[in-house]
């Protein structure tokens, strides 16, 4: 384990994270309010990082190195962003602003705030604008700073890139990166230009834009995207959770015109057709609360988009719904989204892997002597792919039900405990009952905070880069 | 498909259980009841079976067939058991006799019976009888009537036998068969013996007999073994249970003296490790509600090793316990009992593979070139069954999420829904709030029963033999 070089690059990237703080801090200025919390938070990180920046180290690197740096910088960053919440003195006590922070980079956009429109503007901003950073994860930040240390970026991504068959779009993983980045802004710009449009004021739309982007879902109002009662807004933010949650090489195909192969994407139908069924399930389900099929269309077909794309805003709270379209977002909250996206979950391509593996087993059963192989798009799965795909879904669950595990210690019951949990491991938000859309994490033990910000991070890494730093073969000498 | 021959074997069978039927109608005269709802019941099966039972057929028999009598076999038990009940009228509709049959049958437990104690003898005798019967599956029966037939009968136990890694006892399958069952015999008539010399009537010794050698729970009380206050039983029912979900292999090798190769199995220690490691943190849990260690100790042992063996007996209300403790009675729900025992779950064995295949994946993280193998019991699991147990817990999730998606339809919270399709996929009885020990399944709709009734017997045949019945492969025409 080259342990200096994994230190340098964190010092190299915590740095910058304390000059992308310099971006809040200016909202803090526009809406006159104190820069200090910011100020201080940049202060405390750089002691820290640039120090470590200019450790001197060998350039050897490897997988190991790479599982290791992205765990690591995830724990550092929920810890490091939570700084300016700590500094500003709205919150309660530092787990809380690990788990607001954990909770803002993972994307996930569960809170342990009571009432979000005490916080100043700066804050608030800051809060999602971790969601746009970790949107994408630091991959951005990763393969502009990484080059510069001469190692192979490739080890970084590939413990970084959601979900299992995110394709090589160019030869050139630095470039991929640079493509990527373009269609993520241009995406998040186009969503903020129709939010104004359709009269949200600038600030808000901003925010809610990074947290689309991100499928986070931290808003800057206490009834979320519900405050505006702005049915077009409702339908650009659901629309732009979806687009978001579509793996993002599809939009490369579509950009060079492959439309033919775009439209291949078994993962992309299936997530469209589960998004149309649950619509449209709870949208009947409804019905009688509503007293009016397009406002429960209207209703029903946001928080699916929401849910699924693992965003987490609501327009309704859905803990007041019958418990049958519950457990249809439940349900979506296991799923999630596409890979290559920024949305979290077990993925789309990964149920369809699973599905497909049952088909075949049911076969084997009626014609023993067949041999069958899965495939994805018209194209062969291999085995060992199909192997880690089920031992993920298998620990996706584990881990779970262990979370949940704890978190009941603080004897609140099964629909709190495992609904956090699924929520936190998902990246979703919101859960059932307490937590739900009107409801925050507030009343949880620092114990469950400091947990559940730990599932937060282990389901936005897609579990294996953070169980490694808990694996002792990974800090034994080769 | 040979569908003729299918429909032969099930005459055959249902023959069988209508001549069973005599045993409990002998106690219901003894205890001078009516023996009608019997005598019914017998005309009713005897009909249909015994023309079916002479129908000329062919004599191959593949694996299909094999899968698809036994499917229908279980199908068939459940209605063909509730008659007894149904004649009784002592039950509200025929879907809560089917219910109540397939619980038995599948030795879940669950029951849709408000006032156990109303019921006569005879009726509750049947009850606690199809547990015994359902036990050690319809195996015995099977391998007794399909030799007659010619057929091999590997192939049907192929579909029956419980769990992955069954090994063959004896060279003969209808020896093993013979050997299981006289273990079977040996250990309920102990059972007997015991709780009789402890104080319990024979009548209810026999009852509890039945369900702990089944592991399933049914009891003549309304507050199940808790009702004779008697410690010295709640121990002698407790370490039964565990006895009859340790794989009945193991007996058969102390019998043969082949100590060390019993001491080798992973799953027994990874099962015993778990009933002391859930006791243990229960009794902490609970001491401060029966503020004594030694009740504490007595209430958690006794819960852990009804839940985890999927018995389902209660001395106390866990309902009413701390939510962690709760919890931890939810996962051994999901783990259950060991492969090639009576009882249900996922298997041990299973989750000890799961968690090995997860350790393997971390380690090549590490050391991407290495090679391992998964092992069990010292031996190399081969890829392809490592394969069917990963498809099978995925597999497992998934179809507790569809019941459960379908119980709430009922309107009832996360909770329920998910306790209720858990317990009985688990083939475990009790679930969480209202359908705990004290409560019960009553209150659920016709279809939520149906469907609960489906996921027993899903469970207790290990989902594939089920869910060939409805794969058009297994119908089409060779």
């Amino acid at each position: 384990m080259n342990i200096k070089l994994v230190l340098k690059l964190l010092g190299r990237i915590l740095s910058m994270e304390a000059a992308v703080l310099v971006l809040p801090m200016a909202v803090a200025l526009i809406y006159r309010e104190s820069p200090m919390p910011f100020v201080w938070s940049i202060l405390v990180i750089l002691c820290v990082s640039l120090p470590l920046s200019f450790l001197p180290a060998q350039r050897h690197f490897h997988v190991r190195e790479g599982f290791v740096s992205v765990g690591l910088l995830w724990l550092l960053t929920g810890i490091v962003g939570g700084l300016p919440f700590y500094f500003s003195g709205y919150f309660n006590s530092f787990i809380d602003c690990v788990f607001e922070a954990s909770s803002g980079f993972t994307t996930t956009g569960a809170t342990i705030l009571t009432n979000i429109e005490a916080l100043p503007y700066g804050i608030l901003f800051w809060r999602a604008f971790t969601h746009w950073l970790g949107g994408m994860g630091v991959l951005v930040l990763v393969t502009a700073i990484v080059p510069s240390l001469g190692v192979r970026p490739h080890y970084l991504t590939q413990a970084e890139t959601p979900g299992p068959v995110f394709s090589k779009l160019v030869p050139k993983q630095s470039q991929t990166s640079k493509i990527l980045y373009q269609m993520y802004f241009a995406l998040t710009l186009a969503e903020v230009v129709l939010l104004r449009i359709c009269g949200l004021p600038l600030y808000d739309a901003l925010i809610h834009s990074f947290s689309t982007a991100g499928t986070g879902g931290f808003s800057n109002r206490n009834l979320s995207v519900g405050a505006y009662g702005n049915p077009t807004a409702e339908i650009i933010i659901a629309i732009f959770a979806l687009l978001f949650s579509l793996n993002f090489g599809l939009y490369f195909l579509l950009l060079q015109r492959r439309f033919k192969e775009a439209l291949k994407s078994d993962e992309a139908r299936f997530f469209l057709l589960l998004v149309a069924g649950s619509t449209a399930l709870i949208t009947i389900n409804i019905m009688p609360i509503y007293e009016n099929v397009w406002d429960s269309l209207r209703y029903a077909f946001f928080q699916v988009a929401s849910i699924i794309s693992t965003t987490g805003f609501a327009t309704a709270d859905f803990v007041l719904w019958p418990h049958f379209s519950q457990m249809i977002l439940v349900i979506l909250m296991f799923c999630g989204a596409c890979a290559g996206s920024t949305g979290g979950g077990i993925k789309c391509s990964r149920v369809v892997m699973l599905l497909r593996s049952i088909r075949r087993e049911l076969h084997r059963i009626a014609h023993p002597r067949s041999v069958e192989v899965v495939r994805l798009d018209g194209k062969p799965v291999e085995e060992s792919t199909l192997h880690s795909v089920l031992v993920f879904i298998g620990f996706y669950i584990l881990i779970i039900l262990t979370a949940a595990l704890v978190v009941s210690l603080d004897n609140v019951p099964f629909d709190i405990s495992f609904s956090a949990a699924l929520t936190c491991v998902s990246n979703v938000g919101p859960g059932l009952s307490t937590i739900g859309p009107s409801g925050n994490f507030s009343a949880f033990s620092p114990l469950s905070k400091v947990i559940l910000s730990l599932c937060m991070i282990i389901g936005r890494l897609e579990i294996f880069p953070i169980l490694v730093l808990f694996s002792r073969h990974t800090w034994r000498r080769n």
